[in-house]
């Protein structure tokens, strides 16, 4: 089978470049235990390492002197879907042998996927699949804006039926097709519609890097432009009841900022270990008064989900006390690991089955 | 403006990692003369050269020392889309810097996008816009098809409107996103109809790698499962004067292909620069001995664009020549440059808006 593959490989690697330009290495090769090869074709490299999210930090690579090709057999992983990049005399570059690269415009790390023998809830089933449509809409500042957006199966433009909708905001230096590349929202929401664990719903997928750190210039957007396009493009229930946000690390911040100061648009406020260290969550929460028996009584769910060695714990503990502290009803879930997008697929799973119940 | 750019990317290159992870460095910097400023930051590198579609070869970039930032600037650029990758010490990687990337299986380039003084045909121009919409059906093989499908500006999927439909397929190591991520045809689309130069239509884009060079396995699907499912989830006009079918490289080999053994399901045929040296190419036209009079009247194009420095100038030469010899009445366009997506987006454009009238 791996020398179909390879040859195949050199075969197809074509296209554009018909006649493939390297030597053609399998990377990154999952074995049936689960545990994975890396490979990197660098006859002239001094040092080729594997940083990964999966091990704590940069491990050393071997190079076959024969071929050029540095590689490393990891033990077997949990299954998951994990970014990786590799550091080639130090310089970082992405597995320029694997497809499957992160969405991002701060870094460029490829992923790996790990399938395991059982379907996980992300992984992509023999279920009805919903579709994405990639949408367009004038921002406040006069841009083309852009918006993924989910219809789950079975979805009819023009029928009767009436969704919820789901706002879900990608990270800082992420894209709008974070949430669907990297976290694979749209295979939750199949999955987990298969199994008749949640509602049928859209779900928003808007690029939110806007304005700095998602301040204002998105909440605007999101509040203007974004919700009214929605309503008046696709068949969607427009009460607050029927309407969330969620959004991870500076989108979490976002979520917070733009859904607690827009008590009439949401009735459900999920924030993965959100990054509250901005000018307008201080402006918006430093001195806080709210009504909180409102806010309790209107809110149907305000929860702040985070992996417990997450880079940015303090900063999230410190929402989290704050909205105690208030007297808010937050629901908060700590769970094992990182700032990651593994834990983001968690978190998501986690929340849609809870909203528009 | 740079230093706010510069700023604005150390703060907003957050997102997963909310610290930037790397000296943050702008590249490419498209001067307004068009001229252009790529940089690459790698303290350690012996040498780091540009590999562009601009320039005939590589070409040594040259580092500061204090920085650690290897640059170039190349003299002004034809406004265009042009893919560029370093060349580190002599192992290519793509502009960690920018996050425009070619979609492709085999190699991985970056994009820099030379906007120019006036719109381009593929330019995101303020006109209205159509919708891609990420489908998935269910292959011959049974695995998960996956198809873009370009709806034009105010598509309605249940209004009385019926739409011919182009199917467009991609170079043998692309990807389904590469007609619309680096052929920009859903912009290009966007802005011919906003001018009233052709007709909406629906475009189908399919992931073609089912088979080895987009042979049998891929025609099989194209005919028997994508077709089916556009023409049963889309309001489409479903006669042979209402399809086309178009592609590039080995995709263009494939229209070929298809198209041509399908004379019922199709009346437009338009390959760009195909590549046809496979043994399904051999078999369908090696002692084809059509019926040269039902072509000619029912095809209502048969065209076959290239490049003139394209590296397969040869084999599409030799497709002209066997088309022609036949007797049937084919178009050929020759125009500077190669293998090129930069000559795909022009082929588009000139396609476009001959079909269908």
């Amino acid at each position: 089978m791996k020398n179909i593959l390879l040859t195949l490989f050199i075969l197809v690697s074509c296209g554009t470049f018909l006649i493939a330009q390297r030597p053609s290495v399998i990377s990154p090769e999952v074995h049936p235990d689960n545990s994975v090869t890396f490979r990197f074709s660098a006859r002239n490299a001094k040092s080729v390492s594997l940083d990964t999210e999966i091990l704590p930090k940069p491990v050393e690579m071997a190079k076959d002197s024969s071929t050029g090709v540095w590689s490393i057999t990891i033990p077997p992983v949990k299954p998951d879907i994990y970014p990786y990049s590799f550091l080639v005399d130090g310089i970082e570059v992405n597995d320029p042998n694997n497809t499957y690269l992160f969405a991002n415009e701060g870094f460029k790390h490829s992923l790996v996927d790990i399938k395991g023998d059982k379907p996980l809830v992300h992984s992509l089933q023999n279920v009805p699949h919903g579709k994405i449509t990639y949408c367009s809409y004038q921002t406040a500042q006069d841009r083309t804006g852009t918006l993924l957006i989910y219809t789950p199966p079975g979805f009819d433009a023009n029928g009767k039926t009436k969704y919820p909708v789901l706002y879900l905001i990608h990270g800082g230096s992420d894209t709008e097709e974070t949430w669907t590349k990297v976290g694979k929202a749209n295979l939750i929401a199949d999955n987990l519609i298969a199994e008749g664990k949640m509602k049928p719903m859209i779900i928003v997928m808007p690029y939110a890097n806007t304005g700095l750190m998602m301040q204002s210039a998105f909440g605007t957007d999101m509040i203007n432009k974004i919700i009214p396009y929605v309503e008046s493009n696709y068949p969607v229930l427009t009460d607050r009841n029927n309407r969330a946000i969620t959004g991870f690390s500076v989108g979490g911040g976002a979520t917070l900022n733009i859904g607690l100061m827009n008590l009439d648009k949401f009735a459900y406020v999920c924030a993965y270990a959100p990054y509250v260290q901005t000018p307008e969550f201080r402006a918006n929460f430093g001195n806080w008064n709210p009504d909180v028996a409102a806010y309790n009584s209107q809110l149907k769910k305000l929860s702040i989900y985070v992996g417990e060695s997450d880079q940015y714990i303090e900063i999230v503990n410190s929402a989290v006390k704050l909205f105690k502290e208030k007297g808010l009803n937050l629901e908060t879930m700590y769970v094992p690991g990182g700032h990651t997008w593994m834990n983001c697929k968690l978190f998501l799973a986690t929340t849609l089955p809870q909203l528009f119940k």
